[in-house]
Protein backbone atom coordinates (compact mmCIF):
# COMPACT_ATOMS: atom_id res chain seq x y z
CA UNK A 1 0.00 0.00 0.00
CA UNK A 2 1.34 2.95 -1.00
CA UNK A 3 0.37 6.53 0.80
CA UNK A 4 1.02 10.05 -0.68
CA UNK A 5 2.16 12.28 2.87
CA UNK A 6 2.21 16.08 1.81
CA UNK A 7 5.07 16.91 4.24
CA UNK A 8 6.03 20.37 3.50
CA UNK A 9 4.80 23.05 1.15
CA UNK A 10 5.41 21.54 -2.32
CA UNK A 11 6.86 18.65 -1.57
CA UNK A 12 5.09 15.41 -1.71
CA UNK A 13 6.53 11.95 -0.14
CA UNK A 14 5.23 8.66 -1.60
CA UNK A 15 5.61 6.39 1.22
CA UNK A 16 5.85 2.72 1.00
CA UNK A 17 3.77 1.53 4.13
CA UNK A 18 4.05 -2.10 3.05
CA UNK A 19 4.89 -3.90 6.72
CA UNK A 20 7.64 -6.03 5.00
CA UNK A 21 10.72 -3.90 4.59
CA UNK A 22 12.16 -3.33 1.15
CA UNK A 23 15.38 -2.66 0.09
CA UNK A 24 15.90 0.93 -0.99
CA UNK A 25 17.22 1.16 -4.52
CA UNK A 26 18.32 4.62 -6.07
CA UNK A 27 18.11 5.55 -9.51
CA UNK A 28 20.36 8.21 -10.61
CA UNK A 29 17.48 11.32 -10.34
CA UNK A 30 17.18 9.89 -7.18
CA UNK A 31 20.63 10.02 -5.95
CA UNK A 32 21.37 13.29 -7.42
CA UNK A 33 17.95 14.76 -5.61
CA UNK A 34 19.25 13.22 -1.91
CA UNK A 35 22.83 14.82 -2.19
CA UNK A 36 21.11 18.12 -3.73
CA UNK A 37 18.64 17.96 -0.44
CA UNK A 38 21.46 17.80 1.79
CA UNK A 39 23.15 20.64 -0.09
CA UNK A 40 20.31 23.03 0.08
CA UNK A 41 20.41 22.65 4.01
CA UNK A 42 23.39 22.80 4.65
CA UNK A 43 23.37 25.75 2.51
CA UNK A 44 20.30 27.27 4.56
CA UNK A 45 21.96 26.08 7.56
CA UNK A 46 25.37 28.23 7.00
CA UNK A 47 23.19 31.15 5.80
CA UNK A 48 21.26 31.25 9.28
CA UNK A 49 24.42 30.80 11.72
CA UNK A 50 26.54 33.00 9.13
CA UNK A 51 23.87 35.71 9.82
CA UNK A 52 24.45 35.27 13.73
CA UNK A 53 27.91 35.41 13.25
CA UNK A 54 27.28 38.40 11.26
CA UNK A 55 25.30 40.05 14.10
CA UNK A 56 22.55 40.61 12.32
CA UNK A 57 20.43 38.27 14.34
CA UNK A 58 20.69 37.75 17.96
CA UNK A 59 22.54 34.07 19.08
CA UNK A 60 19.65 32.06 21.01
CA UNK A 61 19.94 29.42 18.11
CA UNK A 62 23.60 29.63 17.65
CA UNK A 63 24.42 26.27 19.29
CA UNK A 64 21.59 24.51 17.17
CA UNK A 65 22.68 26.04 14.08
CA UNK A 66 25.75 24.33 14.58
CA UNK A 67 24.17 20.89 15.66
CA UNK A 68 22.25 20.91 12.77
CA UNK A 69 25.43 21.46 10.30
CA UNK A 70 27.57 18.84 12.43
CA UNK A 71 24.58 16.50 11.44
CA UNK A 72 24.26 17.48 8.15
CA UNK A 73 28.07 17.31 7.77
CA UNK A 74 27.96 13.71 8.52
CA UNK A 75 25.65 12.90 5.60
CA UNK A 76 27.49 14.15 2.44
CA UNK A 77 30.39 11.37 2.19
CA UNK A 78 27.64 8.42 1.99
CA UNK A 79 25.48 10.51 -0.20
CA UNK A 80 28.38 10.76 -3.25
CA UNK A 81 29.43 6.80 -2.39
CA UNK A 82 26.89 6.13 -5.26
CA UNK A 83 29.04 7.28 -8.86
CA UNK A 84 26.81 9.38 -10.18
CA UNK A 85 28.20 12.34 -11.73
CA UNK A 86 25.55 15.26 -12.66
CA UNK A 87 23.26 17.30 -11.50
CA UNK A 88 26.37 19.93 -10.33
CA UNK A 89 28.59 16.97 -9.44
CA UNK A 90 31.98 16.62 -11.26
CA UNK A 91 32.93 13.06 -11.97
CA UNK A 92 36.49 14.03 -10.26
CA UNK A 93 34.60 13.68 -7.24
CA UNK A 94 35.26 9.75 -8.41
CA UNK A 95 38.34 10.25 -10.01
CA UNK A 96 39.51 11.76 -6.82
CA UNK A 97 37.67 10.29 -4.26
CA UNK A 98 40.51 9.88 -1.52
CA UNK A 99 41.14 13.72 -1.88
CA UNK A 100 37.11 14.55 -1.81
CA UNK A 101 36.92 12.11 0.64
CA UNK A 102 39.10 13.05 3.20
CA UNK A 103 38.32 16.57 2.66
CA UNK A 104 34.47 15.32 3.99
CA UNK A 105 36.10 13.82 6.92
CA UNK A 106 37.68 16.89 7.57
CA UNK A 107 34.45 18.97 7.23
CA UNK A 108 32.67 16.16 9.58
CA UNK A 109 35.85 16.77 12.30
CA UNK A 110 35.60 20.43 12.41
CA UNK A 111 31.82 21.11 11.93
CA UNK A 112 31.71 18.44 15.19
CA UNK A 113 34.35 20.61 17.60
CA UNK A 114 32.51 23.80 16.38
CA UNK A 115 29.13 22.33 17.77
CA UNK A 116 31.19 21.13 21.19
CA UNK A 117 32.78 24.37 21.40
CA UNK A 118 29.88 26.55 20.54
CA UNK A 119 27.85 25.40 23.10
CA UNK A 120 30.39 26.86 25.82
CA UNK A 121 32.56 29.34 23.56
CA UNK A 122 29.47 30.86 21.90
CA UNK A 123 29.87 33.27 18.74
CA UNK A 124 33.20 34.37 19.55
CA UNK A 125 34.33 30.68 19.07
CA UNK A 126 32.01 29.63 16.10
CA UNK A 127 33.50 33.05 14.62
CA UNK A 128 37.02 31.81 15.31
CA UNK A 129 36.35 27.99 13.77
CA UNK A 130 33.73 28.64 11.08
CA UNK A 131 36.58 29.71 8.22
CA UNK A 132 38.39 26.55 8.69
CA UNK A 133 35.10 24.39 9.65
CA UNK A 134 32.61 25.80 6.97
CA UNK A 135 35.05 25.63 3.71
CA UNK A 136 32.55 24.76 1.18
CA UNK A 137 34.15 26.79 -1.31
CA UNK A 138 37.09 24.51 -1.31
CA UNK A 139 35.07 21.56 -2.43
CA UNK A 140 32.85 23.40 -4.52
CA UNK A 141 35.94 24.89 -6.58
CA UNK A 142 37.21 21.90 -7.65
CA UNK A 143 34.42 19.11 -7.38
CA UNK A 144 31.37 21.75 -8.73
CA UNK A 145 30.00 22.98 -11.47
CA UNK A 146 28.67 26.18 -11.34
CA UNK A 147 25.00 26.33 -12.55
CA UNK B 1 37.31 45.46 10.79
CA UNK B 2 34.97 43.91 8.42
CA UNK B 3 35.65 40.16 6.75
CA UNK B 4 33.40 38.78 4.02
CA UNK B 5 33.85 35.44 3.86
CA UNK B 6 32.35 33.27 1.05
CA UNK B 7 30.75 30.44 3.08
CA UNK B 8 29.25 28.27 0.45
CA UNK B 9 27.98 28.73 -3.21
CA UNK B 10 27.09 32.04 -3.51
CA UNK B 11 26.06 32.58 -0.34
CA UNK B 12 28.45 35.37 1.33
CA UNK B 13 28.43 36.32 5.03
CA UNK B 14 29.86 39.75 6.22
CA UNK B 15 31.13 38.58 9.22
CA UNK B 16 32.17 41.44 12.02
CA UNK B 17 35.80 40.38 13.18
CA UNK B 18 35.48 43.16 16.03
CA UNK B 19 37.38 41.95 19.09
CA UNK B 20 34.51 43.57 21.84
CA UNK B 21 31.20 41.96 21.73
CA UNK B 22 28.24 44.15 19.33
CA UNK B 23 24.67 43.19 20.27
CA UNK B 24 22.74 41.90 17.44
CA UNK B 25 20.02 44.12 16.31
CA UNK B 26 18.12 42.67 12.96
CA UNK B 27 16.34 44.88 10.57
CA UNK B 28 12.86 43.53 9.05
CA UNK B 29 14.77 41.92 6.01
CA UNK B 30 17.01 39.96 8.44
CA UNK B 31 14.59 38.98 10.24
CA UNK B 32 12.49 37.94 6.90
CA UNK B 33 15.64 36.15 5.73
CA UNK B 34 16.87 34.88 8.76
CA UNK B 35 13.66 32.57 9.35
CA UNK B 36 13.48 31.76 5.42
CA UNK B 37 17.00 30.48 5.81
CA UNK B 38 15.45 28.26 8.47
CA UNK B 39 12.57 27.13 6.55
CA UNK B 40 14.70 26.22 3.59
CA UNK B 41 16.92 24.22 5.79
CA UNK B 42 13.74 22.12 7.37
CA UNK B 43 12.16 21.64 3.20
CA UNK B 44 15.44 20.26 2.14
CA UNK B 45 16.37 17.75 5.32
CA UNK B 46 12.69 16.78 5.27
CA UNK B 47 13.07 15.90 1.80
CA UNK B 48 16.06 13.66 2.26
CA UNK B 49 14.60 11.82 5.12
CA UNK B 50 11.19 11.26 3.02
CA UNK B 51 13.47 9.73 0.27
CA UNK B 52 14.61 7.12 3.29
CA UNK B 53 11.15 6.27 4.25
CA UNK B 54 10.05 6.27 0.93
CA UNK B 55 12.60 3.80 0.08
CA UNK B 56 14.30 5.82 -3.00
CA UNK B 57 17.58 6.37 -0.65
CA UNK B 58 19.20 3.80 1.74
CA UNK B 59 18.35 4.44 5.45
CA UNK B 60 22.05 4.83 6.15
CA UNK B 61 21.68 8.81 7.37
CA UNK B 62 17.96 8.48 8.71
CA UNK B 63 19.19 9.26 12.35
CA UNK B 64 21.61 12.24 10.80
CA UNK B 65 18.69 14.44 9.34
CA UNK B 66 16.40 13.10 12.04
CA UNK B 67 18.40 14.63 14.43
CA UNK B 68 19.12 17.46 12.38
CA UNK B 69 15.80 18.29 11.90
CA UNK B 70 14.68 17.71 15.42
CA UNK B 71 17.77 20.99 16.33
CA UNK B 72 16.41 23.03 13.19
CA UNK B 73 13.15 22.49 14.76
CA UNK B 74 13.90 24.38 17.75
CA UNK B 75 15.15 27.12 15.94
CA UNK B 76 11.97 28.32 14.52
CA UNK B 77 9.86 29.92 17.34
CA UNK B 78 12.71 32.40 18.53
CA UNK B 79 13.03 33.49 14.35
CA UNK B 80 9.06 34.58 14.26
CA UNK B 81 9.30 36.30 18.07
CA UNK B 82 9.87 39.71 15.92
CA UNK B 83 6.82 40.83 14.98
CA UNK B 84 7.20 41.23 11.53
CA UNK B 85 5.05 39.71 9.03
CA UNK B 86 6.25 39.46 5.59
CA UNK B 87 8.21 36.77 3.23
CA UNK B 88 5.78 34.54 2.95
CA UNK B 89 4.33 35.40 6.87
CA UNK B 90 0.73 35.98 7.88
CA UNK B 91 0.32 38.94 10.42
CA UNK B 92 -1.93 36.21 11.63
CA UNK B 93 1.03 34.63 13.31
CA UNK B 94 1.12 37.55 15.75
CA UNK B 95 -2.07 37.99 16.32
CA UNK B 96 -2.53 33.77 16.98
CA UNK B 97 0.88 33.68 18.86
CA UNK B 98 -0.63 31.25 21.62
CA UNK B 99 -1.77 28.77 19.14
CA UNK B 100 1.27 29.48 16.74
CA UNK B 101 3.52 29.13 19.47
CA UNK B 102 1.70 26.36 20.69
CA UNK B 103 1.79 24.41 17.37
CA UNK B 104 5.83 25.02 17.31
CA UNK B 105 6.80 23.79 20.62
CA UNK B 106 4.76 20.39 19.63
CA UNK B 107 6.94 20.72 16.72
CA UNK B 108 9.89 20.17 18.69
CA UNK B 109 8.91 17.60 20.84
CA UNK B 110 7.46 15.44 18.21
CA UNK B 111 10.82 16.11 16.51
CA UNK B 112 12.75 15.54 19.03
CA UNK B 113 10.65 12.23 20.17
CA UNK B 114 11.47 11.04 16.48
CA UNK B 115 15.30 11.53 16.64
CA UNK B 116 15.71 9.83 19.40
CA UNK B 117 13.07 6.59 18.47
CA UNK B 118 14.72 7.07 14.99
CA UNK B 119 18.36 5.28 16.67
CA UNK B 120 16.79 2.28 17.95
CA UNK B 121 13.93 2.02 15.72
CA UNK B 122 15.10 3.17 12.26
CA UNK B 123 12.56 3.65 9.52
CA UNK B 124 9.65 1.95 10.57
CA UNK B 125 9.51 4.50 13.38
CA UNK B 126 9.99 7.10 11.21
CA UNK B 127 7.44 6.14 8.97
CA UNK B 128 5.59 5.95 12.04
CA UNK B 129 6.05 9.26 13.75
CA UNK B 130 6.42 11.73 10.76
CA UNK B 131 3.39 12.42 9.84
CA UNK B 132 2.22 13.58 12.90
CA UNK B 133 5.99 15.17 13.62
CA UNK B 134 6.18 17.16 10.54
CA UNK B 135 2.90 18.34 10.03
CA UNK B 136 4.27 21.17 8.13
CA UNK B 137 0.81 21.77 5.71
CA UNK B 138 -1.23 22.29 9.05
CA UNK B 139 0.84 25.65 9.69
CA UNK B 140 1.63 26.70 6.45
CA UNK B 141 -2.32 26.51 4.95
CA UNK B 142 -3.10 28.74 8.23
CA UNK B 143 0.18 31.16 8.78
CA UNK B 144 1.47 31.30 5.06
CA UNK B 145 0.91 33.73 1.91
CA UNK B 146 1.19 31.19 -0.84
CA UNK B 147 4.36 32.36 -3.19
Amino acid sequence: MTRLFKLVGGFAVAAVMAAAPIAAQADDKDTIDYRQHIMKGLDAQTAAIGMIVSTQIPEDNLVKHAEAIAQMAKTVKKSFEAKVAGGESKPEIWANWADFSKRLDDFVAKTDKMAKDAKTGGVPVVMEQMVDALTCKGCHDVYRNKK
